[in-house]
């Protein structure tokens, strides 16, 4: 793959919408030139140049494009190659106009730059050896993070810290393939050069951290994506009310900071930095009876979906003997979900008696959504149930797709490595698995596998045979 | 008025969303201390200091707070006096992840910075003597421009173009003043410092720059506002249709660039530079008969609204006779604005039958909204209608209300002045009116009318009466 990091591209960086400040970003061998073709003194409205202007610092200038000025702007200006990808780049902070913005991307456009692809800053970036490709894959996770924990895994994968396991285990498995290699060469002479207790005990430890990874996919999903939330119950037992004092009690806090509104996000909240996505259960809060529209409707794939289930109801309509009924119906469907049961408008009478009646059903919750009663208590409940904090933050999470199924393919490329040790398999047949599962690991990082390294563990594997 | 320029304010400057990057800004005299209270270096994680970083530099590292990495960070440093607001001002360049602003933002605001209210970085530059109030106020204007001739007319605002024309008049006004001191000191004395006819047209001159500031108002208001344009005529005769048509047209050419997309501006196109403000007209479209409405509802609020009216008719439905008693009832009401006759359905039969029935009617543009045929035809007219583009950028024009008020209510003192000189008024009560004028023309540019100035003025104004 040959791509070219050379021409020079351009976008807005920064969020659209109008605003103080915009930033456009150029990036390329001649993001200097294009710059500076429109740039002039802010003073006396002479050619301003950018090319002596030292990397990391900036100045103050003017656009002006036939005569009209389209803005006061700080360029700033940062040479290659300690930049973001790696090539010159220019960063034009000007006011944050809709219509400013588009006319300057315009002008840089009619100078020579090109509009940027999606991405294409960072693919610069890996493409000049800034960051590896799982790093890369993290910039995009890092920004679009909304709790403290999806923020700490995507920061430590940026950071590398992915990338390190996955180097390691390379190191591992070159190292197992070079004991192999000694072991299947000089086998008809019978002289053990390595002990196949260990060659089997180094390809376990190989498949068990793999396999860990594989198994951090399900938290890290969750991590990425949020606790998948159903609150099932029947109608009028108050479901929409909890969601919303939920939600609003949730908004309310984030708005408190200016530049954190998150108009776009529905039905999701962060608690604790824990992230809960509320799966729309709209089918069961119309059905009269939700056990009997289970299995017919999206309200089953809902909560199949989800790994928490909030069964809500009304605690002065439903007898202790009814729910329990209820609940039994329910636990046939819910599989490996998390039930938490939660009694509703404990506003109409007084507490202590209700109590007593559901006082066999454990870890029952009362609350008044109405009169946002022990919210916060539901919270801390759920919280508690899928405690993302404990997540160390040096521990390594799979959270992306393609790493997750690449590292299932090594997996199963080593298993099938480790029967062939067991049946004495001969080397060239064990080379191909080896070098498939080495080829699924590089691809997380992108780390090109070299031919001639491959060819140089390969070639010498099968000599002689 | 003693403001507190001093204390560190702190606000997301770039639009709210998530993006490449966000920068966050820090102002005031501990921006530099409260920016470094976090910040390390990007390798071995040690502390870095911001407080020799040069000016209009910036340097990378990393904000860490309780051991967790909140974002790989680019910050910019500007020292006072050479900044925006005339104070240390810190730029950090993070993720455009709101979670990582809110976490950077929180940061600062526990480090010592507080929230920035609404255009506190503007004001501070304007209490710092970089902008006048005018300047101030064109910032904003700038930034929500979305047409060539607003952004324009913004531009020169900003760059201080009006302020200029206001501090001439000022200065007129102040020769003016002493011309007539002289006059009426000495007027007993028979000697004549001034001539009256002189006299009579330093004011005359002044009030014409004045007056024609404010009429320019009118202009000025339709350039930052848009153009407002009600399409009317009977149900089914298409409006709908060809109000999509138009914004469609509109949206299709501004979303090409990325970055310009306005979803919160709706009824609103720009056509070459000029902005035109569709305004409501439901009231209208869903009566039956939209001249007996007119008068009763919201639709005639519409019409007296606009400056432009569409009477969009099917020309297969009326006849000319029947297009002509609409009209004649139309023009009843449509004052001032201007009227465009419209033929829709064009599309529906051959278009030289239909000519020659509506030939009498000047100015008709037949189109077919459904098949968007002449739609370009309707808008060179409406641009034609009213041609902003014909405004001069070296024009002072008056955008904003409160200037218009300030100009107003000088122009009126102006005027006593100018009659009290003919009924030979004493120099004292001509000295007020002299003294508001100046006062409300120094309001606009924010100019503190410096009380020494003006009694050295007016205290000799008064010698010996």
């Amino acid at each position: 793959m040959k791509l070219n990091t050379k021409d020079t591209i351009v976008a807005l960086a920064t969020a659209h919408g109008t605003s103080a400040i915009a930033v456009i970003r150029l990036c390329g061998d001649n993001s200097i030139s294009i710059a500076e073709k429109h740039f002039y003194n802010k003073k006396n409205n002479t050619p301003k140049s950018l090319q002596k202007v030292k990397s990391h610092s900036s100045v103050f200038g003017l656009y002006i494009h036939n005569n009209v000025i389209i803005d006061e702007v700080l360029v700033s200006v940062f040479k290659q190659p300690n930049t973001y990808t790696g090539n010159n780049i220019v960063e034009i902070s000007c006011h944050g106009s809709p219509f400013i913005i588009q006319k300057l991307i315009q002008l840089f456009l009619n100078d020579g730059a090109r509009m940027a692809n999606p991405g294409e800053f960072t693919m610069r970036a890996f493409l000049n050896g800034k960051l590896d490709l799982s790093q890369a894959e993290a910039v995009a996770d890092l920004i679009a993070s909304n709790s403290a924990v999806s923020h700490q895994v995507a920061m430590q994968q940026m950071r590398g810290g992915f990338s390190n396991k996955i180097k390691l285990l390379r190191e591992n498995l070159i190292n197992f393939a070079s004991l192999i290699e000694l072991e299947l060469d000089f086998s008809e002479e019978d002289v053990e050069f390595a002990n196949r207790n260990d060659l089997k005990k180094l390809i376990n430890t190989i498949l068990n951290v793999i396999n860990k990874l594989i198994n951090s996919f399900e938290l890290g999903n969750v991590i990425k994506n949020g606790i998948p939330v159903a609150i099932v119950g029947k109608p009028n037992a108050g479901k929409s009310t909890l969601l919303n004092i939920l939600l609003e009690d949730d908004r309310a806090i984030v708005s408190e900071i200016p530049g954190t509104t998150r108009d776009t996000i529905e039905d999701e909240i962060t608690i604790d930095g824990v992230l809960f996505r509320f799966i729309d259960t709209a089918g069961i809060r119309t059905t009269d009876d939700i056990i009997e529209q289970i299995g017919v409707n999206k309200a089953f794939d809902a909560i199949k979906k989800s790994a928490i289930i909030i069964y809500l109801f009304d605690s002065h309509e439903l007898s202790s003997g009814d729910l329990k009924i209820e609940l039994n119906k329910l636990n046939e469907h819910i599989g490996n979900s998390q039930l938490l049961v939660v009694a509703n408008k404990m506003d109409v009478e007084g507490e202590n008696t209700l109590r007593k009646e559901f006082f066999e059903f454990k870890n029952m919750i009362f609350i008044s959504a109405k009169e946002n009663k022990n919210i916060n208590l539901l919270k801390e409940k759920l919280v508690s149930l899928f405690d993302t904090r404990t997540v160390d933050a040096t521990d390594t999470i799979v959270t992306n797709a393609r790493h997750a199924d690449a590292l299932q393919k090594a997996y199963n490329a080593l298993l099938k490595v480790n029967e062939g040790l067991d049946k004495q398999i001969v080397g060239d047949i064990l080379a191909l698995d080896i070098k498939y599962a080495l080829n699924e690991l590089s691809n997380i990082t992108g780390q090109v596998v070299a031919n001639d390294l491959l060819e140089s563990i390969f070639t010498k594997f099968c000599i002689g045979k």
